[in-house]
């Protein structure tokens, strides 16, 4: 048999075949319209698992979407990785910024992927990075290198919040039992330089909506006499930054955890050129809390940021208006010690407090999940490091990224271990926006570094 | 032949279905996908101003929506009475607050409305206000009573700026030449106090679009080291207004017309009661300009209202994303002495210069239009006066309303006369909003008065 270098080679056709099969259904987890979508991505997912060789893989049905389970056991005395990932995907609006339909993958070049990028909807987020796993499990059974029990769990409520997962994972402890967690649904830092991300910011979604008159007004006739609630809104979104771009938020920042002079030096080193940065995405300039810089202000730094807004007349032309009701979605990303849900009351009640007379305010909360750091001196941390070195040349440096998977924390509390995060996506792969896409030579470099992770961290789980 | 009473009493079955007919055609000029609904309505204007005893009536070909032009002439040493009115809608939405589809008229009574009210878009702006003046034109006709020429000019983009009725007017001043301008396009205090328009507010409306990123970003890994540009569209809308309502546009007040102590004294005798203004709205406050009260800041006073803003995503559920691009339709309202293109020229140069590094801002003027003021001792408010207060037993109230006939300032201008602003609709008749109305004793009592108009105007014409 053939090591895993020369097997991706042989049948890295079929590899991306198989994906590109998988990206073409739908399954956006946030509307209903697709909900069959998601169901059927489900069972693709578990065929996949079988074929790949688990000794049993089922659909778990869950108050929402059906979380896949597999697992295949070499020795119950041996350690078991539990991998996680998810096969629901974003929304794919708006529609019209596609080159291509967001699920019929196509690959095209692009100057950072000279091999080719599979452009879809999830295709790095993250139907892209879980089916490395799945290859990669084909691999250590085809060779017979599987050197560990190995569990999947693949839910189709990521992009929702997971409410399942944690309705799941509290269910099935015993179940679910591992030695570490391996997800594969971040980035690294470029094709030349591998990084393992370390912390992960939590979040607070909220949806807000503010009621002024009982019914639309003509804005003539009651223009300056009532509070116009989409004015109101927009104050009232000002007044959540001060002018320095802090939360004005009482009480949002007393968890918070400030970074050591060290490790704000140590972070400084990841390589970053802010004009590249504004650059790539047509910039003048930056913005953002003062006193940090953009690497701090997206990673160390809690941010509050308005997901989207409406309320009046939006169509073609004029309409002189006033808006009966105004909505906007809000999400707080949040950093370790800072517990979601208090923040979301902590939202609630000072939304709620500064809605001005004129007007009546409701805030509901969407979800949330808590921020993560992942110790470096970890085994399953060495054991990934391990691998990107042998397969990239150099070692991963430690990141710690502003996205948020809240899911991670919880693993923690009810699992028990700990999360090795490791990605092989790039910034640049447009995950949540249009022409999202995923470098060929990134999803056949995982699926190579994978099993040399299971190695390395059986190895040093013996020691 | 029977006096206008019992003429109306007489063929009121048919008045209500011809107009009836009129409303189900939805002439939305504001949406394109409307189009040929506008222009089959001007064929139907046209026609019922033939039936009504027109010697001549046109269609008159302009940029936009054609003009219906009419006139029946008696005797060319008689004054003229040029009636204005427009036969286009507002677009209906929001749909689903409809009790009854918008282009499918039904009557239904309600408290304000014992005798019945017709509920369709258009019912009261303006068909049905306009249509009163095709009715009242038969009257005369069959009656033999028409005392002097009269002159009908209905356009089909009031709602959207009434661009080509500017460009007609320009052009046919001859054809357009008049003693007296008709309109009824406006409110009346109720159905027991008449009230006659003398004041109306100017209006500049433009759209505005902040551009951050050049694409839709990643919320966790961008959310607070990039400008969101619907954050950034909330701070800059927010800034419009100080802490005491006022606009905080440099120049936007300089020309201004402050009221004197005694127009403030004469204007407070109207008759409101501010608890039943918060009821009728379910207000638990009013809103407004420090320093003026409630009938005063919806008339006297300039103001700024966003009338829609939309960005992101907006669907079901959440989506975790920075907007590219954020967008907000905005109007004001002006005062006389206000010049609207002026206005629009200070918003614009403001609003660019307030926007933060890290965007970039674009101002789209939509359309504007001038305030205006009719003097109460000319002829022809004293006629309508006279007029109102033989059918409905008192005499009229002059008022200062909030609304915009952009139009108004026009004719003055263009072709040098007065108009009359005889409104027979009530603020609560919910135009521009869902479930317009228009009552049948309003509708029939319009067609009443304004016969009487036209013979007192000659009488005082003649002195």
């Amino acid at each position: 048999m053939d090591n895993i270098k020369s097997y991706v080679q042989h049948h890295k056709d079929r590899f991306i075949n198989e994906l590109i099969e998988l990206l073409k259904i739908p399954s956006v987890s946030a509307d209903p319209a697709y909900s069959q979508d998601v169901i059927d991505t489900a069972t693709a997912v578990k065929q996949s698992l079988e074929k790949a060789g688990c000794d049993f893989v089922e659909i778990c049905d869950t108050p929402g979407y059906p979380i896949v389970y597999g697992e295949k056991t070499i020795d119950p005395n041996l350690p078991t990785v539990l991998v996680y990932g998810h096969y629901d995907v974003q929304p794919p609006d708006p529609m019209d910024l596609w080159t291509s339909p967001p699920f019929e993958p196509v690959i095209k070049k692009t100057e950072i992927h000279p091999e080719g990028a599979i452009f879809a909807r999830g295709s790095c987020d993250d139907k892209g990075q879980m089916y490395m796993h799945v290859k990669a499990l084909e691999y250590m059974v085809q060779s017979n290198t599987l050197p560990c029990n190995v569990k999947f769990m693949i839910e189709g409520e990521e992009e929702v919040g997971s409410k399942s997962l944690s309705w799941f994972v509290e269910r099935n402890q015993e179940k679910l039992k591992n030695d570490v967690i391996l997800i594969s649904d971040t980035g690294m830092i470029s094709n030349q330089q591998p990084s393992i991300t370390t912390g992960l910011r939590g979040l607070s979604y909220v949806e807000v909506e503010v009621t002024g008159p009982n019914r639309d007004l003509h804005s003539g006739l009651y223009g300056g006499a009532v509070a116009n609630p989409i004015n109101v809104l927009a104050k009232m979104i000002a007044s959540l930054h001060d002018e320095n771009n802090h939360i004005t938020i009482p009480g949002f920042y007393d968890n918070v955890q400030e970074l050591s002079t060290e490790e704000r030096a140590e972070m400084a080193k990841a390589p970053f050129n802010l004009e590249n940065y504004k650059k790539a995405l047509d910039l003048n300039d930056v913005y953002g809390e003062k006193g940090y810089v953009t690497n701090e202000r997206n990673s160390i730094r809690p941010t509050l940021d308005v997901n989207g807004i409406w309320g009046g007349y939006t169509g073609e032309g004029a309409k002189t208006v006033i808006a009966s009701k105004a909505y906007a979605k809000i999400s707080m990303r949040l950093v370790p010690n800072q517990d979601w849900q208090e923040i979301t009351e902590l939202f609630t009640k000072h939304f709620e407090s500064i809605a001005p007379a004129g007007v009546t305010v409701k805030v509901k909360p969407h979800h949330g999940g808590q921020g993560y750091v992942t110790p470096i001196d970890s085994i399953g941390y060495q054991a990934a490091n391990k691998a990107y070195t042998e397969t990239f040349g150099v070692p991963a440096i430690p990141v710690r990224s502003g996205g948020s998977i809240p899911i991670v924390a919880l693993f923690e509390k009810e699992l028990k271990s700990k999360t090795i995060l490791m990605g092989f996506g790039l910034d640049s792969d447009a995950i949540h926006s249009p022409n999202e896409h995923f470098g060929i030579f990134n999803y056949l470099k995982g699926i190579e570094t994978i099993p040399l992770f299971y190695k390395y961290f059986v190895e040093l789980f013996k020691k």
